[in-house]
C-alpha cells in the first residue's frame, strides 16, 4: 500500500512552522508496514490543493492528508476532499452537538464558523478529535479503491486521533500482519564513504534486512531494517545480519539505537565504577554539559573546571606557567596538565583536558583556527591527542566535544 | 516566479529527520518575493524522483531541491536533474580539486566515491560549497524557461550555500526590484500570548510592514517585514514601526536580527568593562559553553566551576558544608554562596551560582523535578531568583540556561 502525506496550511508554505506532522506520520505508517513515497506541502488555496490530491491519487493508494478542518474560511481541505469524490457536504449532528458541549464545558464564546467543522463529506466516517473540536475523516471510494483520510492540523490533535483512531483502521481494514523492526549501529570516526565501502556488499546484497547510512551531526547510523511475519523472526534477522557487519565496524559503534555518545561514556564509567572531571578550555563546558545531560550522571562526574583563561589554567588547575609560555596554551604538554591537574584536584579516576583554538581569532603561523589537543589521565596512563577540525566556531566545538567523548570511550575500553 | 521545493531522501520519508530545509527555504524565497506554492517530499529513488520533478515542472517556474548531493550511490539528484533536461554528466575539475583538498587538510581517507561529488551535468553552473565537499548545481532551460538548483541536503551547507550564491544568483537573474527588508526583534520572559496582547492593533493594524510573532526555543521573535523601492525606504519604515512598538516590549527585548541571548550579554560585559565566572551545577557547564559560543569571549569569561558533586561545591566553590546539610544543595542560599565563592575565587566582577533538579530523579517532598535557583554576585549585590520549570532533562536545562542568560542581561543593564 502507497501512502502520499499532503500537509496543508500557508504557515508551512511560508516557512513559519516546521512540519512535525509529516515525519510523524512517516514514521508510525512505516512502522505499520505502509510505504509512504510522497509528501506533499500546499497552502489553504482550492484550486492548487485539488491539483494536489488529484496528483497524489495517481500515484498513491491512501492519502493523508493534515491541517484545513478548522472554523475558519481558509479551511478548505474536507470541501476540496469531497468535491474530488463528488459527495455534498451536510451538517453531521453529532459532531455538532459535540462542538457546542466543548465551547459551554471552557466557557468560551461559539460562532456560527465553529459549526463549519461539524459539516461533513456525505457517506465518510466521521473520527471523534479527543484533543480539539476538529473531527477527522474518513472516505474510501471503492471504485477507484482509494482511500482519503483528513486529520486536524494541530500536532497533539493530530497524534491522538492517529494513534487512537487511524491506527485501528488501517489495522481492521488492511488486516495488518508481519512486522517491521529497525535497529541503529551508532558509527563515529570514519566518513560516510569509507563505512560504506566496508560493508558494500552488505548494502548492495540485501533486500531483508535492508541497510542505510545516515549521516547526524559528526556520526555516521547504520540502520538495518527488517521485515518478518513476527517481531521475534524480525529480530533474528536483524541479529543475524548485524553479528556479520559488527566485527568490520567494531572499533567504530559507539552505541545501538537511542544510545548516545554520552550515554555510552556514562555506561562505561557507571559498570567500572570510575568517576571523572574535566578541565575544558576551548569547549567552554560543553563536554561537561553533554555527559550531565544523562540523568543519574552525578554518580560518576564529580565536577569540571571550565579554565578558559590561562590564568584559570595555572590557578585552578595547576598547568605550570613555564609550560604556557614555552609551549604554549594551545599544546599537547598543556592538555596533559590540564587532564592531569583536574584528575588530582577533584580526586576522580579518570582526568580530562581540551585545548584548542575555536576562532575565528587566535590562530598563529604554526598553529592554525580548528587546532585541538585532547588529553586523558587514568589508570592507563596519560594520552593525548592531536586534531584539526573545519568549520565554525560552533562547528569546531562540536566536533571537539564529539571527538572527546569518543577518546574518553575508547580509553575506558583498555582499563 | 512560482516555485517548487522538492526535498528528498529516503530518511525524510521515514520520518526519521524533521524537514529543516523546507521551512527555510520557503521564509527567505518569500521575503524575497518568491512565492513558494508546493513543497513535495521523495526518496532516493530514481524513477519517482524523476516523475516528482516532471510534476514541479508542470506548476513551477523554479525548482529548489535539497539532498542527494553526496558521495554514496543513494545520492543521485544530480543525475536525475541532468537525466531530465538530457544533459550527460562529466568530471568538473576544480570541484575534484575542492575535494582532494578537503579530504588532504582533514587528514581523512579518500574513497573513489567522494569524487562522483565532483561530477556535474554538462552546462550547469558549479556553486561552490564553502561548509562541505558537495557543489550545487544551476541549471537554466532557456526553451522551457525553467532553472533548476540543487542544493545540498546538511542543513548549515544549504543554509550557507543559499545566502552566499543563490541569493545574488536569483538577485542578479531577476533583478529583483524593490527591497524588502526583515528586522527581528527578539524577546524573553512573556508569553506569546501576552506579547500578542500587548502588539495587537500594530499586527491587526498594519500591512506594510508586516508583524508577525515566531516561537522560538523559548524565546518569542518578533519579525517587521517591510516592502519598499529601496533599502533605505524600507529601513525607514520599519524604524518607523519599531519606534512604537519598542516601547511596549522594551524590557524583554534582549536582541536584534542575529544578536543571540548569549551575545548581547557578551556586548553588556565587553561594554562596561567587566569579567565574569560562573559556579554551575544543574547546567553541567551549559551556561558557560553558550557565553563561550560567542568570539572573543575570552575576553570575559575567565572560567567557571561545574561543581556537579556536594564535595565540590563546599571544596573548590566554598559553599559552606552546613548550609548544604540545613538548606539543601537546590537552596537560594547554596546558590547565592556558589555566585560569591567562584567571584571571589576567579577575581571577576560577576560571579553566578546556579543550582537545581534537572531530573527525572532527585525530586523531595518540597523541591520538585525543575526547580531552580541562580543567583548572581557583583557590584550591584547579591540577587537570586526561583523558577520551576517544566518539561525533560534536556529542556529544563535549556530553559535554565537561557533564563541564566537573561537575569545576567538584565543585571548588567543595572550597573
Amino acid at each position: 500500500m502507497i501512502i502520499e502525506l499532503v500537509t496543508t496550511g500557508t504557515e508551512l508554505l511560508l516557512g513559519q512552522i516546521v512540519n512535525l506532522n509529516a515525519p510523524f506520520l512517516a514514521a508510525r505508517l512505516n512502522e505499520l508496514g505502509f510505504s509512504v513515497l510522497y509528501q506533499t506541502t500546499v497552502g489553504d488555496n482550492r484550486g492548487r490543493m485539488k491539483s494536489v490530491l488529484e496528483t497524489a491519487f495517481k500515484r498513491a493508494d491512501i492519502i493523508i492528508t493534515s491541517g484545513g478542518l478548522g472554523p475558519t474560511q481558509g479551511d478548505i481541505t474536507k470541501e476540496v476532499t469531497a468535491a474530488l469524490f463528488n459527495k455534498p457536504m451536510y451538517l453531521h449532528e453529532a459532531s455538532a452537538e459535540q462542538i457546542k458541549k466543548f465551547f459551554a464545558k471552557r466557557r468560551l464564546c461559539m460562532t456560527d464558523n465553529n459549526l463549519r467543522q461539524a459539516m461533513m463529506p456525505e457517506g465518510a466516517q466521521i473520527v471523534e478529535n479527543t484533543c480539539g473540536t476538529a473531527p477527522g475523516v474518513i472516505i474510501e471510494d471503492e471504485m477507484a479503491g482509494k482511500i482519503i483520510i483528513n486529520l486536524p492540523g494541530p500536532p497533539r490533535e493530530l497524534t491522538a486521533m492517529f494513534e487512537k483512531s487511524i491506527v485501528p483502521y488501517l489495522s481492521s481494514r488492511f488486516g495488518l500482519q508481519g512486522a517491521i523492526v529497525s535497529r541503529v549501529l551508532r558509527t563515529y570516526g570514519l566518513g560516510e564513504s569509507a563505512l560504506e565501502e566496508r560493508i558494500k556488499t552488505y548494502i548492495l546484497g540485501q533486500s531483508n534486512p535492508t541497510l542505510a547510512l545516515l549521516a547526524r551531526n559528526g556520526e555516521i547510523h547504520v540502520r538495518i531494517t527488517a521485515k518478518a511475519a513476527s517481531v521475534t523472526e524480525a529480530v533474528r534477522l536483524i541479529d543475524e545480519l548485524e553479528s556479520q557487519i559488527h566485527p568490520l565496524l567494531d572499533e567504530y559503534i559507539f552505541g545501538i539505537d537511542e544510545e548516545t555518545m554520552e550515554r555510552s561514556v556514562g555506561n562505561l564509567l557507571l559498570n567500572k565504577n570510575l568517576t571523572i572531571a574535566l578541565a575544558e578550555s576551548c569547549t567552554g563546558g560543553l563536554v561537561s554539559s553533554r555527559i550531565t545531560d544523562v540523568p543519574g550522571s552525578s554518580q560518576y562526574l564529580m565536577g569540571s573546571i571550565v579554565c578558559y583563561s590561562n590564568a584559570v589554567k595555572v590557578q585552578q588547575v595547576g598547568v605550570p606557567e613555564t609550560t604556557i609560555e614555552t609551549k604554549g596554551a594551545v599544546s599537547p604538554e598543556t592538555a596533559e596538565y590540564m587532564a592531569q591537574g583536574i584528575r588530582e584536584k577533584l580526586n576522580t579516576d579518570i582526568g580530562v583536558g581540551i585545548t584548542g583554538i575555536a576562532g575565528p581569532d587566535g590562530a598563529t603561523e604554526n598553529k592554525p583556527v580548528g587546532l585541538v589537543y585532547i588529553a586523558i589521565d587514568g589508570a592507563a596512563g596519560k594520552v593525548c591527542y592531536e586534531h584539526c577540525f573545519n568549520g565554525e566556531r560552533a562547528d569546531i566545538k562540536h566536533r571537539t566535544a564529539l571527538t572527546a567523548l569518543n577518546h574518553i570511550r575508547r580509553y575506558l575500553l583498555t582499563i
